[in-house]
């Protein structure tokens, strides 16, 4: 059945509206703060630092960068891998995280960072919060990719951010939960919140576009550049926010084993999946990075190096199992319909990282974690390790109750979604250049004659 | 008309030439600074420094690695959106930055870093001013892409980097106007150079080579590439020779904001100007970066996050617009063929910048930013403000001048250019691989013998 | 011959015993040192030290990030080249590294960071030293791409890893040379090594298979981005584990002016060598980074700026000569053939590298560095000097005799390899989607139809 996919006034109208509020709003609430304000100078005067290298900009710059490119070249291009929906994949991802990032500055400035005057002041730590809030709306939009238009998007990333700094908040505020690469609050919640809006938004009929549905030789090798710099940059994500010192220090460490170990045993069950031993791209391109989720929560723990390696085992086994298995099914049986695999991607792993991170807070004391834990709030290993897990069901209860919410509203026929028969088609929404093969035909004959000339 | 294309004598002896000029002149011109030499030990004693960490290597490095990358892959993958040019995109772009970075820690030396004993004494702040240095002849490049042979972007670059060197050193050493992310320093002067050498060098018969003048697929994402280094970059290139602590912290939250805005306000105005309201590839690709540009002059001043996200609101709407209207008003009426653009991405948002710094810098002691303007020079603000009027006009004259100079020059017929009927074409310059085409067809019956066999 | 290429048992269960064998291992052996342990907190205390940032992490993390970026996209994109192994070049490329770093901490652990409780104590440099041991495992590939099966890789980086830490240990800790950047210790040994690999699995019918042996025009543009990622990232390379303060700096520079003079040498004799000097993309994808691995070894030298282009200017064009003439000669006579041309990349250059820092370091007292080379070892220069060839002949014997007995070892016909008609294809080991061509026959009439439905 046709629909009409003309976005021609509403997406622009949502790009204009959304924009204009958020300079009203950062007019009215948002300022520097005090490491990026002049007043710089006094706050050194005061705190008597000696050095501008105390400024926070210089412990978190270089791991801010490290997610930015994250968020808008890794998770980007990670969504390239289909053969004509590489403009939306890449594309799309870059409007909306580019929207997002504003408005979590706001919403998680309300949360967290109102000063006395009732302004949000910002620093280069606000600016990471903002990349992480945006990459679980990022993750949710890998389960729709391909079937949703551009204002859907903007949609789901205005409500996901907003669900996003709530759940942090009662998670890490209120629970005191320590989450610091996300497991829970960012993959755990994403995942669930993408998925339920694609089991609302089902489409009985996507056979239609089957044909579209998978990959050509050179998309999967773009693809490659969004998992490579996703499993590189892993150990600055859960470690950019971090404590100074010790504690950034050991997430990069645990983070960078849990990854190197998630690698062999993606490519040992993709291996062994499949006749003749060959690997498939679609595993090599996703579960390699599932030790990195799994690991965000308990980056910081003295969780010991082999007990990230056995992090990273554990959980690429589960993410490719998934791949094989459980993709399928929840399609057929579930009526999920999950474009990038995000349950075996970020559900799965964020949950298990949840866990490990309740077990690990909870025998803090025996494995010497002990100050790192107790720090957070007087409490025992024990009682840390409950509100862990109890954070870890407020995340998969935002996804889920938020997504259902959320997709209501996006099954709405106001927004332009595509037709069936044209999902994973970059047509859809943009001016597409004509094809290669289109072009090599006709214009041939003409680049034959242009190139006998120049030595003639 | 056929011409001779053939650069094998040309290209290398001006490589050999120049890079032999370059070790003579280095050898008589260029030693480390203090910072980097072994002297470093004697220098932190004299200055009382307890730790190595104060060497300004550790504030600037990873900005100047950010900056290095968006010279390199940024500008280099930006320029490969052509279907039949990406070899001459990413590789002519290689060549002439690396020759040019050369040549600027020169001219830039002798204007800037001269020391007592007469040696320029280089750290890492002049590779990153040598790297800003060359993003001026890069994107002078742009305007000619495809159209110049590379023994012509030789000379352009030389030319350029010296014009730069000159125009930098009265902007900001006479005039003691601020532009650290280079606004009219770097895009408004390039893209004013590259825009008056395409105009000298007009060719009326481009139209020969219309078929190779699109994008194909692949290109178009490969080209998002560069996009998307140079936008999450950007605050890094806008930081990166600000003053320590709160100066590089404040320029990368302005040009993060005023980045983020660009990026909706473009996906608008792309939208709103096409039939069925799909986005073109090319406003993605290049407008989403106006904020950046525009946030040059006036980054480090307390500009206010929400000013920022005006900057960028305004800047890339105006930009969009210019692809659309006037990039083919310029090449019917003007007579300037502009390959990528770059008067809608570089000289009008580097004007906009310059504007922009004049504005914040005048009207400085009535939103706080004080402290730091008037530190310049012991000015009022207001008188600052005409200061930087004035250097955004150097900036232009220079651009408009110079081009004119150089595109003279390179309007001689010994430079090996290619024929209106070859523009675009990577075959003049390059060996490009038999195509994936033809070598389908042909390779296909031995392909599959092959395939059927590790079976059988 | 037909071949048995099925690994459905070998890959898997190598990868899973090596992981668990790791895990076993890391579980005895390795724990986090004192600045990534939360003992951080007393350490400082006990040195005395009043900030984080002293942290050895903000030292070296963003150098480590870099060379992250170039092991695994940097050389994994190099390799990606070939028409039809893109899949290979990159995908095993990150198996076998992410594998080889595990190992790597091990062994290398156990040769330079056991602690007095027989711990390994790892820390940001242990991660920065495997990615670096890793290096060279990847270069052996490089001669190796196409023609070899992952358990063969596998194999390779075991043994691979183990010399490298054996004849790291000698030249190192007890040579006492210095190479921070491993001209010798990385390129030098890791090019000998997969050149002699080679060389024992000499493909007397590798024609064959001649029709996928080169490259097309989009795989062309991909190894662009591992060039240019490698190019850009190589002064971090060779500085990441130079002394704090001036040594890092100054190996930057060093590195930087020697890479920059490679580009310009490289694209003159590119240009030279062709008829009508168009340029061949081999060249500047390889013969470009030459200065890189030249400046591994004196990068910390006092070798003066205009030394370093010297190094980078001679390295490029030995290189890009290597790839005109000696490749072909040493594949017809020595029957050795080498796939990505390490021999001009890294053998050579590695060898010049050695020998300019025997000869920079003999004469060191003469050029001022005397500081940096006597604080070595209590060693005058010239002994100092004849060191440094010491250990250039050690890391030549370690490839050339460990290559022998690792090739022999990889000749056995149980590891899965290719037969010589299915080399370079990366169907023997992996899904590949169907081809665009065949895909866009069938498919278009299809997608005309979904394409022309949007708006009915």
């Amino acid at each position: 059945m046709a629909k009409n996919t003309n976005i021609r006034i509403s997406l622009p109208a949502v790009c204009f509206v959304w924009q204009i509020a958020m300079i009203i709003l950062f007019g009215v609430f948002v300022r520097y703060n005090e490491e990026s304000d002049t007043r710089w100078i006094e706050h050194r005067r005061r705190k008597n630092i000696s050095t501008n290298l105390e400024n926070d900009f210089y412990y978190r710059y270089p791991s801010f960068q490290d997610v930015h490119v994250m968020i808008f070249v890794g998770f980007g291009f990670l969504m390239t891998f289909l053969k004509r929906y590489s403009f939306g994949g890449v594309g799309f991802n870059f409007l909306i995280a580019a929207f997002g990032i504003q408005w979590a500055l706001l919403m998680q400035g309300w949360f967290h960072y109102l000063d006395d005057d009732g302004k949000i002041k910002i620093g280069v730590e606000n600016l990471i919060n903002a990349d992480f809030c945006v990459a679980g709306c990022l993750i949710a939009y890998g389960a729709c990719l391909g079937k949703v238009s551009p204002v859907q998007l903007m949609v789901l990333t205005l409500f996901g951010v907003t669900l996003f700094a709530v759940e942090e908040y009662i998670i890490l505020e209120l629970l005191h939960a320590k989450d610091p690469g996300g497991s829970m609050v960012i993959h755990t919640f994403g995942a669930y919140y993408g998925l339920t809006i694609s089991w609302v938004l089902y489409r009985p009929m996507l056979s239609q576009s089957k044909h579209l549905q998978g990959s050509v030789y050179h998309s999967d090798v773009f693809a490659m550049i969004g998992t490579l710099f996703l499993w590189m940059y892993w150990p600055s994500f859960n470690s950019a926010i971090a404590d100074h010192g010790d504690g950034q220090h050991r997430a990069v460490i645990n983070t960078y084993l849990a990854l190197a170990a998630s690698v062999l045993t993606t490519f040992a069950i993709s291996s062994i999946s499949q006749k003749h031993g060959k690997l498939d791209m679609v595993h090599i391109q996703n579960a390699t990075l599932a030790g990195g989720v799994a690991m965000g929560t308990a980056s910081e723990f003295m969780i010991t190096p082999y007990g990230s390696l056995i992090v990273g085992f554990c959980s690429s086994i589960i993410s490719t199992f998934g791949y094989i298995f459980l993709t399928p099914f929840m399609e057929k049986t579930l009526k999920i319909q999950d474009t990038c695999g995000i349950h075996n991607l970020h559900a799965m792993p964020g949950v298990i990282g949840g866990i490990v991170g309740a077990i690990t807070a909870a025998s803090a004391n025996k494995i010497k974690g002990k100050e790192t834990i107790e720090a957070v709030a007087n409490r025992t290993a024990n009682i840390q390790g409950g509100y862990q897990a109890a954070g870890l069901f407020v995340a998969i209860a935002f996804g889920l109750v938020g997504g259902a919410l959320v997709g209501g509203i996006l099954k709405l026929p106001i927004w332009g979604d595509p037709a069936d028969a044209n999902c994973f088609d970059d047509e859809v929404y943009w001016e597409v250049p004509e094809d290669e093969d289109e072009n090599m035909l006709s214009s041939h004959p003409n680049m034959n004659h242009a190139r006998g000339m120049p030595d003639a």
